[in-house]
């Protein structure tokens, strides 16, 4: 995808100021400031503004009266620390604001996450772009069986087709009797003088759940970490994990030893229940532990196998 | 609208259920308990819990052993000055649970009350209902040519009936391609075994804005407060608005005396700028004011006037 | 320590009462409503109010018409299920409400919990009573040597009663003063009629921070289990545990299978770093880890051991 | 006061920073960054770093892809309008955080506003400077007789010297005894190496409520306007009241067009009940209205004259 012309410009001239500033201020992430970085077929994540940096985080875990840091294997651990121990105010110090277009139906889900700042584009007030989700073919899977919430094989290519031409049909047919409603173009022109204009908060019911809406999104990194780990995870819808990838990489420019930080224990770590570590213990220990012994469930166990990469039939 | 039988079965089932309980209990909502107010063509609100009564609000502003109510007056009293002076917390500790069913385009406006604990229907999990929101004629509006997000004057007849039309055959489309690309009915029968059965979190896309889905609403009394003071007022768009209303009326029988200041502070209550009160004062006095002397802009003169229902020309 | 006669009062009407209600229910909770548990010297914890069973979370996350309950196992199933993959929201539509009286120092720690409601006896508008926390002899303790933040051993019987005589001196000092100040007794009664009596927002000041205040305290299940992972946890101060463990014996009467889920996968469970399962996969392959060869910092590898309940020479 | 040489050290190191960004930057707030603004006798406020500017508002009140700003009126008016139709989010945009210094009972006050980011200086881990407050002789007043949290008549000079006296002598004798069971002067050495040295989490308790406490807090600009509203009015305690003053000092540097709005809506606005309306109503049409006939309990008929800055006898 590519923004329309104006909105390149504005971009444009967005990233060509400069400013000189106190404030805490990270290269890698300036460097990408304002620029859209795309996802699916017609969405974005661009980074707005940012609060804080890594050193941010330790200077007010020490209540300080300048940086606070010290030596970087000191901060580092410092952070590491905070991390693994759940001691979380520290990461709430940093800032970050989005701005964000995304399919409704994503949108649906992302807004689940009270503990941030939203403005979305108002369709009571505006008139929505005709811009819809349509997946690539590889994406487009059926139910699974195993897991009632999501995937499992992928489509063959001629059901894709038929899949994807049905959306698109049933996309196009709404946004056309939406503007027919409106008496509206996208940009705005009536069509027919004579004929009524519907009020947008009425004509909007009429659109479908792939369309495009788009919003600033401002949230602080302690919460960020808390979405990237339900949303960049492998039983995350794909939509939604293909925004949450690209703000990992953001969030890797801005914060770099936060972010090794969650990697190690939140994105990569991982809960044991009590049963599941005494079943660890033993089997550390030599002991034969099965299935049937291991006082979990089937499917916990399935689980904990996989998390320990271990062959099921140990 | 009506619920299917096993429904309303389950409704009576809850119905039926008496328990023996210290806790404070208000006969007016039990009798109303888990029963579906009906709202707009198919959607509803039911009180499936409640915690408090306009005397648990004294009780926790006083911060009593027992009830801590006095005299009927004195609460009353209370009450109000609370309202009054928004010390907010008392109202805090009152807390309802709904299970409502509303069209999804109200859904994403009424998620943006953070303040509240929601379970909502899950579209990834579950098969959507056929149930869709068509206005009632009446209903249908142009655009606000004043507020550019607003209804204006009502459609007439014929155009009305044009617009529903639409609506109800988009909808309808979307459905059933819904369906065919589940390949399984609404009662989640597979329909034809020789084809692919497309996951439901990718097929749901196809449906409409104005279809209905249904959650788990929790929340306390101020800041259902809050919502019902931007609901329920006249700027609303009328869906919300006509949830908003069946709510108005619950929280009535549940806390009278919360709902009376509620009604007198803030529901029927504005607030006025320093500018606005000046003006005021000056026109108490007996000073001619007009909106060009007011240092009110025109469309603040014009709300002014009309707060105070008075002759814009005065 | 025991309430006051009228205290006792309050809390024997409000235990009489008995209403019908329709709503869930639980014996074991209403056993105990109302009824102080006594915390440390002078504190208390005491349900006031509760919304929801195990049932009600069953009800939400199936966004059920009726109770939502199936067969005693399927919703023992279904709530481990929830826990164990932190779906919290079902967990947020249980309510509970305490009254509690606490040691403003502890009061301070415990208002870091941010979600929740609160609604604190004021010392603007109140005379503070005459009560502080004095710990016993076997709590006091060193400051830990390995532990920044911690106890260490115990002090002798001899330097715990020098403490104990220096903090009660103090305490008692600074309340004396503190009615001089008011000139008031801790009744309200005016002690000389010839004095002023200073605002109480000011005298205030004076006590120290053992001294007790209260508060209504309402909180949802899923936040209550948060604050319980944290401060029912050894590394918590004693204090402040000492009232964790008391609402910990409450949930469980409140909602035991989701207490039994919390108990198996937050509280005795455990994160696991992506290096320690990596050490975890070594050692139970039967691969010799050392402190030295693991990857993990030595606080991290002895940590890693204490959970395992494994010898660190291993 | 001052701030000690090591610490004014780092604040002229960071003062001393100068980065390039292409950030929205204010000015007026740079000049102040890191600076303390001293409160009361030892406390204080500085801006440690802040996100946004009046634009950022604008910008994302119309979700823009540059900066969002047309002509300067227009910005101006668009801010008016969204505070004074209560259009909260875009306000929520704009970020801020302090490093504040403040008395542990003003703390306590702070803290119940729940919307921010907090990290305090940890009791657990560090020793408590030897600062407390001491009010200033003309601060020093009654009780109110009217308002039951207020403070009336100020004190006369010698028993406001006495009160002060005190209230320092207090507060020293419970700073010594602090330190004897620390066995830890202030900076942190070890007093008599024979004797034990208590923790820290236990001897804390010992510091009266006005020893100053700080904490870095963090919040967006919707809520700190909302915290300014109640703690910069005349109802608030004074002590945080001139925390508020500040703030609302540099709020005004920072944001100058919203500043303007929140003054001209919230902070010099008033809400009136409906029953006031009308008496407002009835009085402009020329009708004689009095504190019997208005329908207006005593207190809120005087309450309405305030406000109006009439004579009650109207």
């Amino acid at each position: 995808m590519s923004l329309k012309d104006h909105q390149n410009a504005e971009v444009a001239a967005a990233r060509a100021q400069s400013f000189t500033t106190r404030r805490p201020t990270v290269a890698a992430l300036e460097a990408v400031l304002y620029d859209p970085q795309f996802v699916l077929d017609h969405g974005f994540v661009r980074v707005i503004d940012y609060m804080g940096d890594d050193a941010a985080i330790v200077q007010s875990a020490r209540v300080s009266y300048g940086q606070g840091t010290k030596k970087v294997n000191e901060d580092k651990g410092l952070i590491n620390y905070l991390m693994r121990h759940s001691h979380t105010t520290p990461f709430e110090m940093c800032e970050i604001k989005f701005h964000i277009k995304l399919p409704i139906f994503i949108a649906r889900q992302w807004i689940r996450h009270r503990t941030a700042n939203v403005n979305e584009y108002s369709a009571r007030y505006s008139i929505m772009e005709n811009e819809f989700y349509l997946p690539k073919a590889e994406q487009l899977a059926l139910q699974s069986s195993s897991n009632r919430q999501g995937r499992g094989e992928t489509l063959s290519p001629e059901n894709a087709a038929a899949v994807l031409e049905l959306l698109k049909t049933d996309a196009e047919t709404c946004y056309q009797n939406y503007s027919h409603l409106l008496n509206q173009t996208e940009a705005g022109e009536i069509i027919d003088p004579q004929r009524d204009c519907l009020a947008r908060e009425l004509a909007r019911m009429n659109l479908t759940l792939n369309f495009y809406t788009q919003w600033y999104w401002k949230i602080d990194l302690h919460n960020l970490f808390h979405f990237l780990a339900l949303r960049a995870d492998a039983h995350a819808q794909y939509e939604i994990r293909a925004y949450a990838d690209v703000i990992l990489d953001l969030v890797k420019s801005w914060v770099p030893m936060a972010f090794d930080a969650f990697v190690e224990h939140r994105m990569h770590g991982q809960r044991f229940s009590r049963t599941a570590i005494a079943v660890i213990r033993s089997m550390i220990q030599g002991e034969k532990v099965t299935a049937e012994t291991s006082g979990l469930s089937p499917r916990e166990w399935r689980e904990l196998m996989e998390s320990l990469a271990l062959n099921q039939e140990k």
